[in-house]
């Protein structure tokens, strides 16, 4: 049908839903006339970005109005900040799997209650490039953890519970086919890597901490090389078991910053 | 000697540190001349929290001028909001292990390079009750994963490595007698429990997934409490650990939201 899901049974039984990190909800709102209309929903680490992403959709679909106008649909909450530009909706996630977790849970059940459908994500964060040229953009095909696996474990309660974290390859291509109409716009399709941790967690050496030598940290990034890895960053993972569980198709398209 | 240390040999070797996500580095500004002198470092998950927090500080202190008029140290960066009053410095960390962990490991290598001397770093963001008072504060003892125990796993490259969470003693003690000066004001030292997630790491029924019944949620926290759980959150354990190891006398007083 198209339609964005939850999986929860609770969520039925519940009189009102507030999307505490959005300042939003199901009472005081009307989520399907704010947003049923939406089709494009793009994410990314920080506020400023996403602000400047929607004022360039807006110049880009030729909508009315001043673009630098866009006001942040979430401003009463300083978690998150969210605009629109005509069917695209643009929303800023911070850093790291629990900071895009939370803004997922709550933007899925936003899709959800306005009914919306067919809806497409897509991260356009930053990320650090492995062996490839300056100024690439990545395309996931999937993303996989510190051990190059294509999984999200999460801990729920007692249990490890493991999810898949493939994205859409159709999408994955499409999107190849746009860049290619772009001259001189190098893009790929390659596997990103999720890290937990910035500094040590990606081999850094200018951290607080660092018990590591620049060989092994070289040996390390070789064999995630190998294993398909062309950029690391902090949210994919989640991202991808995120809106694969929840019918959203979803892709990262990111450009490292080295 | 009551410095902040930072545990990395290759700090040494590097010519510049760039503190990117905080907007500072050691060449672009004189950190010995900006934050020599600090002594407090109070630090939540919300900018807009920890401005008015400064503004309270200066308020508190009496220091000259208008402490509405603070002004934000990170303001070429909206990764965090930094502000300062007197001996004070408060710092946004946003949500989750990674985003705080990023914070930390630049904000203690600041703390290195201004040569500061005796340090003290109080968490005060929010929490969740856990069978407490409403309105209680909770000083945290220990921090403990989601398998109430006291300690903090991280993948380091191919290691896991495993750190300490204990908290200052003395410092939870000094803080409960503070707070006993104060009539009517719930407080008591407890374990704080850290989680990657908010809606299913917590046992929560209202997020977009939960696979869980209501029965086995409250079996769950009920034995969380047994083990000496009063509040939930998603950054005590990385703080706990990071602080510990750098010389930072650490500890996280937080309110409870239910």
């Amino acid at each position: 049908s198209g339609l964005v899901l939850v999986k929860n049974p609770h969520l039925d039984l519940m009189e009102e839903d507030v999307l505490y990190h959005l300042d939003l909800g199901t009472k005081t709102h009307n989520l399907p006339a704010m947003f049923g209309d939406i089709k494009f929903v793009c994410v990314g680490g920080s506020p400023n970005r996403m602000r400047a992403f929607a004022q360039f959709m807006h110049r880009e679909l030729g909508l009315a109005g001043a673009g630098e106008d866009v006001a942040d649909i979430c401003a009463g909450s300083d978690r998150y900040a969210m605009y629109r530009a005509g069917p695209v909706l643009s929303i800023s996630h911070g850093m790291g799997i629990p900071s895009i977790s939370i803004m997922l849970h709550e933007l899925i059940k936003l899709l959800h209650h306005a009914k919306c459908r067919d809806v497409t994500i897509i991260r356009i964060g930053t990320s650090g490039g492995l062996g490839i040229e300056a100024g690439s953009v990545v395309i996931t095909d999937t993303a996989v953890d510190s051990s190059f696996q294509p999984r999200f474990e999460q801990v729920v309660l007692d249990d490890v519970v493991v999810r898949s974290t493939e994205l859409d390859k159709d999408l994955a291509e499409e999107l190849l086919a746009c860049s290619r109409e772009i001259p001189d716009f190098p893009t790929l399709i390659g596997h990103t890597m999720c890290t937990y941790d910035f500094y040590e967690g990606q081999g850094r050496l200018d951290g607080a901490l660092c018990s590591f030598s620049s060989e092994k940290k070289l040996e390390y990034l070789r064999r995630a090389y190998d294993a398909g890895v062309r950029n690391i960053e902090m949210e994919s993972t989640a991202f991808a078991a995120l809106c694969g569980l929840c019918g959203l198709k979803g892709e990262s398209c990111l450009p490292p910053t080295l």
